[in-house]
């Protein structure tokens, strides 16, 4: 087996590692703060209080941007830990926003994914429009899990000026949240990308983080073969392949966009 | 001087190269076609014209997004491109759905630059909301001279999944366009981001294309230093400097939002 949690020491580097680059992002950028997407789930919990910890709660605004019905109660968990950690924070519908648009592509408002999709992206115009305003940068709530199998929206979610935690596995993310004092009901909450009702990661990838993470340290940043890892974590080869693959269709999403290249 | 126009075979050359970036683009991602953002502009024109050739047009789909009362000429101008190239469009004002946002942000309504800032990015919800239900790439319509220096908009008009004419500068767009046989009032027509009303580049910018194109060819894509880069154009070194704070003030716009480093 590969554990990848950190040791109590490790931890503690680890979170003052991230601490550090947030300040120093804020500090590179020569802005005022940082505004950062509540959902209510256990890595925008993490990210931000990280965020506080490395700028101090007032220079941190937290943004909860409600699309759904279902989100209610995650909406109230990203209030709660608002309040907890003393940070301001606007509470936003995004409901009528996505309906403006959707009145102009009539046609496409049963597309389930692509209306899921532009959910998270009108998440990105409110944050950007309110890290403009306020001259702050966006951090993003993404981790490593998510990002290396391409579990998020492209200029959605993953529109935002660094990503705090994304170099992190989600079971690592669960490690800093307990340190970080992140409700357990948080840290223990099926995680979702919230686009729409029902949506859980779980489902959506076939398997838990659990059985993901070992995978992609093996697989995808280490060096064994699919059969390899499959033997090492006594799982199916099939499972590790489909790893491979949800990281090698999603390159596109980690990389920016190409031009053709220079012929002179 | 320097002069950055290309020569008959090589324009020919570019052209044909362009057509097929764009072609290998789409094959790559199993793509059904392109959507394309029309703002009656040179760039999406001789970018749409490009996709044309490449394509078909039968796959490739025109969105002409007003925002603003003032862009009315530009946006018929975007109707005029995508008539002669015989391209499906939509005409869809965004104007409601960006006021739908400053609903939930009253405050910030009259901060022209963040507002001017979401219309762009939200021209980029609507041009993934189609390419995600039609299976479609975004095609970007930005050039070499803009991403230099920066201007545009972070998740905005840079939020594409590729840039046809991205390495061509503003003057060999001008070239590209005319040889495309894009209409010379819009060749000749004075560049704008079209985020507010009366902006144009060269205002924005205090330098026209051709006065900054060279500079970036020396100083920025080539090696001189901005003093020797001002001599050999008869340029003030101020000029210079300021063309090159540009380009290192937006570097994080040509750039993946960045993670704290792997530690172990």
């Amino acid at each position: 087996m590969v554990d990848l949690r950190f040791s109590d020491a490790e931890l503690a580097e680890r979170r003052e590692h991230v601490a550090e680059f947030v300040r120093s992002q804020v500090d590179a950028a020569g802005a005022d703060g940082a505004v950062i997407g509540l959902s209510g789930g256990i890595d925008s919990a993490t990210t931000a209080s990280i965020a506080v910890d490395a700028l101090g709660a007032d220079a941190v605004r937290g943004l909860v941007l409600p699309g759904t019905v279902s989100s209610d109660e995650n909406m109230s968990d990203a209030e709660l830990i608002a309040e907890e950690l003393g940070i301001a924070y606007d509470v936003v519908p995004i409901g009528g926003m996505v309906d403006a648009v959707l009145d102009g592509f009539p046609e496409i408002a049963d597309d389930r994914v692509a209306v899921g999709n532009a959910r998270a992206r009108m998440r990105a115009v409110c944050g950007y429009l309110v890290a403009n305003h306020d001259d702050r940068l966006v951090l993003g709530t993404g981790n490593r899990s998510e990002a290396l199998v391409g579990y998020f929206t492209k200029y959605g979610d993953g529109a935002v000026d660094c990503h705090p935690i994304g170099n992190l596995y989600k079971v690592q993310v669960r490690q800093l949240a307990r340190d970080l004092g992140v409700p357990e009901a948080i840290v223990e909450k099926p995680p979702t990308a919230g686009l729409w009702a029902g949506q859980t990661d779980e489902d959506e990838l076939g398997l838990s983080y659990e059985e993901l993470d070992p995978i992609l340290a093996l697989c995808v940043d280490g060096p064994l073969s699919p059969a390899a890892t499959a033997r090492e974590l006594g799982v199916d080869r099939e499972v590790v392949e489909r790893v491979q693959t949800l990281h090698e269709r999603s390159a596109h999403k980690r990389a920016m966009p190409p031009a053709p290249e220079q012929l002179n």
